[in-house]
């Protein structure tokens, strides 16, 4: 397996393309792009906005949103090849028949305005066959120090808890920087809390880690909170998490 | 301000005693616990139980939960002494007039089986004097590089930016440490991806720094996620928080 087209220039495609152009191993034949690029680092000529455009290659990595995954794997322009995507929620089964089947899920949140070090990002694996794993698994360690193998059914809940401890904890930084910035309190004092917050749970069970007014039950400043907070969506937020954290701790 | 009182020996009482303990500009007199101690690395005769045993001294450090502190701050056994608390959110009128008050709120999330680093640990400081307020920085700054000045009103806001940013993610590790437990997935495989999503916080916006099912309104996956989840509690959660990503993502 040496030449590899990338479908799809979003954050996950963007990141890899970047990547993968730094390994001497495999060759890029051709980008897939719906929308025109511009680019300072990647050659412009290996893009195409036109699936039939794109040339045969030994892998082909689907990287776009899931809803697209089936129909462009009905239309890459050759059969027999390893087709894979980076989905962390599509079922193996949902790609194309014409190809070979793979699914190549880098467990990590990308931004494109944030550069990644994908040695650090554990790549999930699944195949139909022993070969193709080989060859997937040979990728994987080309880029990064952890390589796994998980089935469909394992890789769905992976990301159901990779949405809780990633995007669900981003967006408790969001409604946090709101009020921090709404009070003109510098969010950087947060820094080392939150960087602690996540050093304990290498050490500690995250329910025996957790500290705060639920879990002393101390009605008096959750009160004095649910009085502070304007928006009520953040306030039902507030209520939600404080009662399923009183209720796990009855059960420690 | 030489001499210390240590009140209460709960997670931040504890801390704050071992970190004291190798600084030789500060000596602590007393210990206060209410239930019996025992300690490898206290001298034991410091600990009282009685709050009329306690010696008089400079600075008196009230480590216990918001609801003691008042009665706490009102059986000293002595006046015109310089009297804080630790507490995020209680104010600093509610120690008692026969000292006088301030508060000494490290933002940091304290449990006594893991270490702190006190240097990393911000220090929110309030009093009514000038001189006072000197005094407590003058220790700050001999524990932590950070030191701040908050009014009351700031500090509430403060406390519950922290509940946000740590307790609440805490809460969201616990539910995705059961949800990987129950799937025979190895937690430690989304370290890296919590450290990204720490880290990238620090160069975006977090609301602009959002990825997964919600942000890009990915109903089929959300939907395939509330089949998954077993917990109603947690179903709920996922629900709410989708929610409130969605509506934030509709504002951008």
């Amino acid at each position: 397996m040496k030449t590899i087209n990338i479908i799809g220039y979003g954050n996950v495609g963007y990141h890899l393309v970047n990547t993968l152009l730094s390994v001497k191993e495999y060759t890029i034949l051709n980008i897939y792009s719906r929308t025109p690029v511009t680019s300072n680092t990647v050659d412009i000529s290996l893009f195409v906005n036109d699936l039939s455009q794109l040339q045969r290659a030994d892998l082909t990595i689907i990287a776009v949103t899931d809803s697209a995954i089936e129909k462009i794997s009905s239309l890459l322009p050759y059969t027999d090849e390893l087709v894979v995507h980076t989905s962390g929620s599509f079922s193996l089964d949902g790609l194309n028949d014409k190809n070979r089947k793979g699914v190549f899920y880098p467990l990590q949140t990308f931004s494109k305005t944030k550069a990644i070090d994908f040695s650090n990002v554990p790549i999930c694996l699944e195949t139909k066959t022993t070969n193709d794993y080989q060859s997937l698994e040979k990728l994987g360690h080309t880029l990064s120090q952890t390589v796994v193998s998980l089935n469909s059914e394992q890789r769905k809940h992976l990301h159901l808890t990779a949405v809780f401890v990633s995007n669900f904890v981003n967006h408790m930084f969001t409604i946090g920087k709101e009020i921090a910035d709404e009070n003109n309190i510098p969010f950087h004092i947060f820094y080392p809390l939150i960087e602690e917050t996540v050093a304990k749970i290498k050490t500690l069970e995250p329910k025996n880690a957790q500290t705060g007014p639920a879990i002393r039950a101390d009605y008096t400043t959750i009160e004095q909170h649910l009085l502070k907070i304007n928006n009520d969506n953040y306030k039902n937020i507030y209520k939600l998490l404080t009662n399923s954290i009183i209720q796990n701790g009855k059960k420690l």
